[in-house]
């Protein structure tokens, strides 16, 4: 028997080769079949089921984690797992738990911030999982601002020891996943004290609990900090508060690759260079880029596929209504979201090679890509999960009412996701330090200083600013050097109609406050600019297969035009383009979104996200939505007994009038 | 002892009276007084008490609102409440109950449905409860296309019944409030099928379940859907679903006003003049409006008063760090919501007399407004409710990280608000009918009919296609009759831009599925035209109170500037201003912000709102949020015990390398 498929007409009518797509996404043939390894791993194993997460209570639902981190870890033993197939498994397990700290934040913290000594005494216990860290930064009174944190490590030479101390309630520790349950270590950042003075925040392992019971240990405060955003989703971990009452640590526990503390309490740097630590934010926020990508992939695959199942209005002669996705309002709001995911998928690749170029520099003691970098980096972090989280939830409402039951999967896959615009810099924040790079790259224009890299294009100010848009017909738009040049225009005269209006204030200072919010569309502008020419650049490489290549043409534009037209203030107002050429490029894009339609659906199998992933009745590979929806609502804890607990007190007594004599 | 107030410094600062403000707020000082003592009442009882409730299971959760409404029901006649303040005290008890669609939907319908004879027999048992409706309209495969609902009701004249069935999967009931289980009857919509023919969708009214023992009766299959986005919020709600196996009522059990079945079996049309459900439309349709602004104030004033607590860089000499809401990005971000909030409010309170005048014209058989009429209360449903929704959300993040908390009252604030954009009309579905009445009213000019109520600008058409505005100064801003024409303009011109596309397509209908993006575009133009105006008709008025007048003219201002600023490529590509009156706009903008900022803390005190009502630690009157987040930490379930259940299983065993051994 033919497996049921009720996108299977939708299938066959795409014109390209779809399995090669999958290997597009996925980065290379070894990449795909790595993921689809874990991911079926992941999806066959009863352990890592996830459709009644949204059901269980919190302390169930903690449970879980722990069951399921404890397994995924027998299993990598079991298995003899890679590195890369390590990581992978976890990525598919999708829960949120102590262990992505662990893994991610405490052991590298080590890596990049402790002496070979400290390496040696610490890597190898945590690698094992002899004892398990987290990342004690953020305080309850300070997040963005990692200068103001108010924890304390005072160093007491009498004893050689530093003592740390949470000297107000605002210093408790807040936030750090893995550290409210788990975590018997963390590296917990704190002023450090000595010689009379304060040198600020720095680094120190710490032990929270007793490794014989899980106690926490004298002086030590630790707890979790409660419910988070939707059900399931974050809750299934530990974030954690914690607090010092003068802890005692030894001397050598401040991690000191970077400054130490000497026996006598003097306070040294090394001669390693400070700029390293650029290296692994730029790591860091190339792996949040990329996974925007997964996640606004599953949202998208989830709406599309569902759009094309769910039918409404046009019946005509008795015959079905119109599938959703055919109408133009759908597909402007889904189509551009499609073409995002692809476009972060190839800005996220290229910030791979990113990353390795500037660590090869780093190395060599060559710091002069590291601004621009940076700038990227954050820029780049910014504005892909503002979209992303922006997008499932835009996706969530293509759904209609069905898109708000958890069994979607979207308002989870969006409680989940939404944290990543605060974690790791917040947007906001981030577009800031963006704007500040444009501001000092535009100053030292005049000095000949030229921009390099995503700010290259800086050097051609003059030219920019006076070019002229050269669209006269709808299909003009299509060029990849027109997108450029117009977004180039936008972002420079942006940018510097910032300068100028920066150069009218007393002091640059209060003129950045004054036009801040100013400053955030300048580096909106700039960073859409580097996704683009990303986009347009992955599409000058070879890429094989039937079609494929036409498809992410189709998307690049899709993506280019839409942001056009969505920012039409920014191209209009700064002249760029005329009003007439922004009615073009609207045109042209709804002709580009009747090429996208009849290759929709098998534009997002090429994500190759299983249904254990997606965790979507709607968006299921075979469609058959409505049969699943149907038995998923009677997995509802409220239909275990036909007659609700409650009704002999709340609602028969309302029944049968007895409100005055009943104990309602 | 003073009572403790981290605002009173800023509660100092306002240049207005707080407490006539709060009668505007309010509405009247009736209203005002009626709203403070429901508010009180129901936050000093403790049944009422909401803090815990995105910690209980979906069980828990479900008999805690049972035990609510039946407290409620038991109050309102222990107090013997009027019908207003009974509704009020619903209102604030603020948790999605069975009874808002009893009182809601099941008795409107019957009132406005019925026939008197009807009406006689099933009110008076539904007025006291003694039996529970809900309203049983949409099914699993249909939503917003209610004529293509599948759920049939075949007359059988042998026994004077109707045979109500669930002929497919698609047709069975599913969203309805109440429903799954609680409703002991439903007003159900369905096929009328007699005499061979079908005469589309009508009411019929249903026993679902035994008055007796509340199982359902035969041929009744009743349950819940299941868990719904977010925690706490919607999941309170009994949303059902509902599958008929050839279930028989009696005859007299459709509903009959407007349309009858007689005992032959003969479809007879009343001469009730259909237009007669506009009125309702509108008057649930006004009440949406009026709580999108209830929603947006609470989540303006969470995010304003934190605002104000939270501190972040810009430490100097040992200073306190500055507070967030002096950031102009902060500022930028929050005080148009706060403007929206005020505006909607207007709004809202405008619809009301909207609905009183449609409802006598409808009285006197003038039906001359409706078209107008019914454009505007869907438009304006659509644009207030979106607006609110993404409001609620950026004020989550204008909170950092702690917004992200559920005791910060905003995830949950935002989960149980959402479901305004689908329910009673999608809001883009509203939007396009917005678009069709704008395209008819343009469409008819030529023939010399003139548009009348908010849509009578498009009389002027020839002048707003052709005027100048007239701003050389920023403060030229500042004019209410600038602003207007702006907006008018703007909208004349998207609307007539699109006429104008229309006309190129073989057919009207091809034409408005093409361009169905852009007329969605002009729908939000109008809407946002009518709210800018009825915010400025509002101001016209007589409004006392130091200072008062002055406020409401900025957040006037404010909202209409901000909205031109986010629309700046409407009003430029249009012509309606030039890219340097846009700048000026911007310029005029900041400078309000100013204006608003020591006014802030006192603008959000004006709504009124009590901690209980509000639900937020971060939003909380006194602004002692750091003690409170840190209270309200220890109420997590994880912390009732030190070591995590789950500890022996998953955490030691790793600890101790015993993943080989242990039963992981």
């Amino acid at each position: 028997m033919e497996p049921l498929d009720y996108h299977a007409e939708e299938r066959s009518k795409a014109s390209f080769d779809v399995e090669e797509m999958k290997i597009v996404w996925a980065g290379s043939r070894h990449a795909f079949e790595i993921s689809g390894r874990a991911a079926r791993l992941v999806a066959s194993d009863p352990v890592f089921r996830k459709d009644n997460r949204t059901m269980l209570s919190r302390k169930e639902l903690f449970k879980d984690t722990l069951r399921k981190t404890a397994h995924a870890v027998k299993r990598t033993i079991e298995l003899n797992l890679s590195e890369e197939e390590t990581h992978t498994l976890w990525f598919y397990v999708d829960q949120p738990a102590y262990a992505n700290l662990h893994w991610g934040m405490f052991i590298p913290a080590i890596e990049g911030q402790g002496t070979e000594e400290q390496k040696q005494k610490w890597l190898p216990m945590a690698h094992n999982m002899q004892i398990i860290g987290c990342y004690a930064q953020t305080e309850l009174g300070h997040g963005s601002n990692v200068q103001g944190l108010e924890t304390t490590a005072t160093f007491d030479p009498q004893t050689d020891e530093f003592v740390i101390h949470s000297p107000t309630l605002t210093s408790s520790k807040w936030w750090p996943g893995g550290l409210g349950k788990v975590s018997t270590h963390a590296v917990v950042y704190a002023r450090l004290r000595t010689d009379g003075q304060d040198y600020g925040v720095h680094g120190f392992i710490v032990q929270l609990r007793s490794l014989d019971d899980h106690s926490p240990l004298p002086g030590i405060t630790v707890g979790d900090i409660g419910m988070k955003f939707g059900s399931g989703a974050y809750n299934s971990m530990d974030n954690g508060l914690l607090r010092f009452d003068h802890v005692r640590i030894p001397r050598n526990q401040m991690l000191m690759r970077l400054s130490q503390v000497t026996r006598e309490g003097k306070y040294v740097q090394s001669d390693v260079p400070r700029q390293l630590v650029y290296g692994t934010m730029v790591y860091v926020r190339q792996i949040i880029v990329s996974e925007a990508s997964c996640a606004l992939s599953r949202a998208v695959c989830i709406a599309t596929r569902y759009s094309a199942v769910r039918r409404q209005f046009g019946s005509e002669n008795g015959r079905p209504e119109t599938q959703v996705i055919n109408y133009k309002t759908q597909q402007s709001r889904l189509f551009p979201l499609l073409a995002s995911a692809y476009a972060f998928r190839f800005v996220g690749e290229w910030m791979k090679w990113l990353y390795t170029d500037v660590s090869k520099r780093l190395q060599a003691n060559d710091f002069s890509t590291l601004p621009e970098v940076h700038a990227c980096a954050a820029g780049l972090k910014s504005i892909t999960t503002s979209a992303t989280a922006d997008a499932i939830e835009e996706c969530r409402k293509l759904c209609g009412g069905h898109g708000y039951l958890s069994c979607s999967g979207l308002p989870e896959l969006f409680a989940v996701y939404i944290p990543n615009c605060t974690y790791e810099g917040d947007n906001i924040v981030m577009l800031l330090q963006v704007a500040r790079f444009l501001m000092k790259t535009i100053s030292r224009l005049v000095s000949g200083k030229m921009p390099v890299g995503t700010a290259a294009y800086l050097g051609r100010v003059e030219h920019l600013m006076q070019c002229h848009c050269e669209v006269q017909r709808a299909e003009d738009w299509l060029k990849h050097s027109i997108i450029l040049e117009a977004f180039e225009a936008r972002s420079a005269r942006m940018s510097v109609a910032c300068a100028e209006s920066l150069s009218r204030f007393s002091t640059p200072e209060e003129g950045f406050g004054e036009i801040s919010a100013d400053l955030v569309e300048a580096a909106v502008a700039h960073c859409q600019l580097i996704i683009v020419s990303k986009f347009i650049e992955k599409l000058q490489q070879d890429i094989p297969g039937k079609g494929v290549k036409t498809q992410l043409e189709n998307l690049c534009n899709v993506y280019a035009l839409s942001l056009l037209h969505k920012h039409l203030g920014d191209f209009v107002s700064t002249g760029c383009i005329t009003p007439k050429q922004g009615a073009l490029a609207n045109e042209q894009l709804r002709s580009l979104y009747s090429q996208v339609r009849p290759n929709a659906i098998a534009l997002v199998d090429a994500f190759n996200h299983t249904d254990h992933y997606l965790g979507s009745v709607l968006g299921c590979y075979d469609g058959n939505v409505y049969q699943k929806l149907y038995e998923e609502a009677w997995k509802s804890p409220l239909n275990d007994t036909v007659v609700p607990d409650g009704y002999d007190e709340y609602i028969r007594p309302l029944l049968k009038q007895h409100f005055r004599t009943a104990r309602l």
